[in-house]
């Protein structure tokens, strides 16, 4: 339970006593044991219990520079309030990748979100500044700087790659570092308005050193992107160093809290030394080695693409727990005549809205969980010179998950505002929040386009060896199986084999484009571009396929496990929802590539009916088995009370526009305006 | 041409030089005719010289009470200007139904949106508050009220309906206007938190008097709703007068200069001639009369569905300008490795999200002129006592095009604001500030779901009617004909034809639903209610059905006109991309309800990409020819001159939180963070 029940409104109230689950119950599988789930409550206490870090106003209304200024107040003050609690629990935590890990997901996770619905500033120096500086540094490097930067010893880290006018293709970048032997250091400069390092978090005002990609050169010879550690503002007075151009980007769509900032670089001296130089080395006479290649080259890409996955079906649990809760609570229309207006989650347009985004939430996260235990085995091969075939498998599978799942979850969440009507238009609904946080993940860390194109190279190959009877990696075995769709009497099967089937078909497709483009004499790669449609297609339907016959596969899987009864039952019903859903959805490509007729669709959409009936009376007992704290949702809308109108109205009271009665702009402005002397 | 061209970016040079049309002479077509044309941008030349409206600092950058004072500093100042401007040319300019619609124009077009990206306050006093009194006034009323308002003289009005707790069942409005015949006044109470007025634009801390819709009660007996003339501030101080509880609801996903606002009133006496009485009459001693039913009953509410259209159009447009002209600036990732880094444009995949949303929103204008032209005959008939037998079809195309033209629009945006990567996510940008004015038409004016469902009834309806041989109005006809797909030479005929034939089956569909439900003695409100999906995807059907049929008879009419050969080749190639895109994106009803073979879906799609290699070349010169002003799309990504990374960075440069080299916060709480000391 994640507040007080005091007081709860009445429909919210009777939805949860005629529940056939008991929402703690599905809270403690959700949270992965009941162990993970108190302390998780116990430090949400913890932190919530501090007035300090309530908003006296809400985000929203602030200019964005006001923003910046409590953000970096309250983030500051949460740190050092996370800081205690971490050295209570776990006296002798020390820096690792994995204590590393652990608190980056305290950031980013929904104690985070409670804090800073759009992020903040100092995050990055925990996720990108010291997890790069750990991966790619000497073991001199981490003795020089590891241990400061961690405790934040005058160090605010960033990571800045991306350039004004250069993001995907990394060979693009213009920033360079050029090697000076005389005084062994690298000079360091931005050539051109479009190489001006662009995007990274907290560089705007907040970081006072960065670790920099740029082209190394040595004696005019170009040796590759490496990274650099560069100081840019000074440690006492934070002013700009001389050579450092700096400053916030600006306002986004979402994520205002981050402080993305700009770098221009001006002949910036640095010791040698500060190339980071795990990988490769420059010795002090300008002798360039090249280390081996690290272990698993996209090891952090990779890893950042399961934790995207993570975030945003997160982003979408919020948004359907806060859309659940609303529907419960507001009524609309009557559906007889002669009757009160009804909850509008009784409408069957309402549930369609809803239902089907619990569902596919429920079932990203048995996809992300499965990807997550697969990178880590993976790794684990790695350290022991095994695994690198499995590498293929693994980057195209976390491409195209982290690009569709991205891509769904942001509609998601969209759909589930608009099934709030006007108010879920509110700020004070957060839905703008989490679609502007969710949507972003559409570009960064890989562009949705760029990672299909990537998965879809991976398919074609598979399905080139498939030819060749070559044995393929186990999430594409379909790729061999050629039989076409039986219709038996399991729907979500059915269901799922017909979309394995048209992935294969669109991979073939796509294959098929490619040569022929390739006959009409173009090159390989004008070739592919020229199939762009088909090989994206090929990968969203890799995707599709993946993701309904994991969420079959890991509901088998848990069952022979410890569920209990009713968690097993209505997780039953949530994956075969997701699984019609997605046929239903992907019907274009569904039905050109197999032959389903008429009855067989009418069977399927009574079944997705009949799914949204059962699951009606579970809905609110669902949501708040989620767990989210009314901290973490932020939403007049969602709170675990259901008072809504009392919220909506609080919060507009607070509005600073309303803290007096008359505007100054009525005797400057409109007064004179309606006296015609304007 | 909206801009100079000194300094243009050299690739958006070459590409102008390179189109085989002209913008100019597609501008014309577009705006109507030179006159139109010209007219606009001398409009336009007189306004942007004026320096008192340029904003000093970006709108996303101020706080929300900052933004509020910023719009009405500005909002008069164009007030004045405009008035200036109509009184220079029209000096006999008078208030009625047509100069309004006029003037209304000026405000929300492109215009007004050039000035107020978010809209502003005032804006309501033309629409909502002028119309209504125009449309619902006795000629008294008129006498006393209309010169006074029109003038804004002591009056700045709004339209106060929608409550915290009811929206579309609008006889679920709780505010109630009891009559108290001694006094004859009406008293005026808003009973409950849920029966507060909430959303009017203005409303907030703007307007001074209100039309407040409330529940009419004479002696206890309730009269249904009627409109009421509250004055809630006082015309000199501008204090809330008793019983009035005023204020603004806060930050919103878009239009956030709108400062919509809530209204509670308690024991507000009006006197008897406030209540708006053409349509209706309470006499002195409490006789209620009820007047003839107003010639239109929705009149009011299809205008303003065919305006939200060509809103919505507009807004996916300027979206389609921004990201084509940034689509030629920016270079990204070689498609021969061997070659430099091309425009992203010449990537399949970008065009695949670029062109069709051109051609979309230029098929949307073909259907809202053409329904604008129904809407003109139907109400000029009913003025002579004919056009009741259209009001029907023109109520239920104008449900389906408001729905589907702006969720489809919307999705368009944010697809082309997802084109243009991480720059796309950044406010200065733009594009999430036209989003938030298109999808809030997902719920205004008619709910999307609601809109759709009064559609179906209408199909249904005519669907029953076919079978009893009846006669179908024109946009229907289709209902009847029942043969099957005949595939011809003409693929956007064959599309078309799917397209109707699917939205007859998925009419029969919904039919059969219901009396499926029915034979269950489910009563025909809960059958229609169980059968909310097949009746929602019937109407959506309709809408794409009518949408492509309207594109290849409006291009036939066209050309039979005075069309000049370029724009007549362009368009047609425009028309039909809308159309094989629509069935592409369709496929999952189309090939439900048709059959189409592969070799015929492959013939489309290579169809398809043709097209868009054909109208790249142009892409620039169409979007030029829409002739959108830089300070309409206030982007840095869409300027005419294209110089996107300076207009990025000197945005940038502006923000307030730029303007010192060390933000206060680092002596108060990073750099004691950093010396752990906090």
């Amino acid at each position: 339970m994640s507040s007080s029940s005091s007081s709860v409104n009445v429909d919210l109230a009777r939805e949860r006593r005629g529940a056939s689950i008991d929402s703690e119950d599905f809270a403690r599988w959700w949270a992965g044991g009941s162990v993970n789930l108190e302390e998780r409550r116990s430090l949400e206490r913890y932190v919530f219990e501090d007035a300090d870090l309530e908003e006296a106003v809400h985000p929203s209304c602030l200019s964005y520079k006001e923003r910046y200024e409590q953000t970096i107040v309250r983030s500051t003050k949460f740190l050092a309030k996370l800081r205690q609690w971490h050295s209570s629990k776990q006296p002798q935590f020390s820096v690792s990748v994995d204590s590393l890990r652990e608190f980056r997901v305290l950031l980013s996770g929904q104690l985070g979100t409670a804090l800073f619905q759009q992020s903040f500033p100092l995050r990055l120096h925990f996720s990108m500044f010291l997890t790069t500086l750990l991966g790619q540094g000497t073991d001199e490097q981490l003795h020089k700087w590891l241990s400061r930067a961690w405790h934040m010893d005058g160090i605010i880290g960033t990571y800045a790659q991306t350039e004004l006018g250069h993001g995907t293709y990394i060979r693009g970048l213009e920033t360079r570092a050029d090697y000076d032997a005389e005084s062994e250091e690298f000079v360091l400069n931005t050539p051109s308005l479009s190489a001006y390092k662009w995007w990274p978090g907290g560089l705007g005002n907040t970081a006072n050193m960065t670790i920099v990609l740029a082209q190394l050169y040595v004696k005019g010879r170009h040796h590759g992107l490496q990274p650099f550690l560069v100081r840019i503002r000074d440690e006492e007075t934070h002013q700009p160093l001389p050579g450092i151009d700096v400053g916030d980007i600006g306002p986004k769509l979402g994520g205002n809290g981050v402080n993305n900032g700009f770098l221009g670089l001006r002949n910036v001296r640095i010791p040698r030394d500060q190339m980071l130089m795990k990988n490769a080395q420059v010795l002090p006479d300008g002798t360039f080695v090249q280390g081996r290649p690290p272990l698993l080259l996209y090891g952090t890409m990779v890893y950042v693409r399961v934790i995207t996955l993570r975030d945003v079906l997160h982003g979408l649990l919020q948004a359907a727990t806060i859309a659940t809760r609303y529907s419960v609570v507001r009524r609309q229309s009557p559906i007889d005549e002669s009757q009160p207006e009804v909850q509008i989650l009784d409408h069957i347009t309402q549930q369609v809205k809803i239902l089907p985004q619990i569902a596919r939430g429920v079932c990203y996260r048995l996809a992300a969980d499965w990807l997550w235990n697969f990178y880590a085995r993976v790794l684990e091969q790695l350290e022991v010179g095994a695994g690198q075939h499995s590498l293929p498998e693994l980057h195209a599978l976390s491409c195209c998950l982290k690009a569709v799942g991205t891509d769904e979850a942001s509609e998601g969440i969209d759909l589930l505002r608009k099934s709030c009507g006007g108010h879920g238009f509110l700020s004070s609904a957060n839905f703008d929040s989490i679609y502007g946080m969710a949507t972003a993940a559409y570009t960064y860390e890989g562009e949705y386009t760029v990672l299909l194109l990537q998965t879809a190279r991976f398919l074609v190959r598979q399905y080139t060896d498939s030819l060749k009877r070559k044995v393929l990696p186990v999430s594409v075995t379909y790729l061999r199986n050629t039989a076409r769709l039986s219709w038996g009497k399991n729907l979500a099967e059915n269901a799922a084999r017909a979309l394995e089937i048209s992935a294969l078909e669109q991979t073939r497709l796509a294959w098929q484009s490619q040569s022929m483009h390739r006959q009409r004499k173009l090159s390989e790669q004008q070739a592919n571009s020229l199939s762009g449609r088909q090989l994206t297609a090929a990968a969203i339907a890799h995707a599709h396929a993946f993701l309904t016959r994991n969420a079959l596969q890991e509901l088998e899987r848990l069952r022979r496990g410890s569920l209990s009864p009713q968690v097993s039952a209505v997780l039953g019903q949530l994956v075969e929802l997701f699984v019609l859903d997605t046929f239903l959805r992907q019907a274009g490509s569904v039905l050109r590539w197999n032959s389903v007729t008429g009855a067989q669709l009418r069977l399927v959409e009574r079944r997705f009916e009949q799914l949204l009936a059962e699951l009606r009376p579970n809905a609110v007992a669902l949501v708040d088995g989620f767990d989210f704290h009314d901290r973490t949702l932020g939403s007049t809308l969602g709170s675990y009370d259901g008072r809504v109108y009392e919220r909506l109205m609080a919060e507009a009271r607070r509005n600073p526009l309303n803290q007096e009665p008359v505007n100054a702009t009525f005797r400057s402005h409109l007064q004179p305006m309606m006296r015609g002397k304007l």
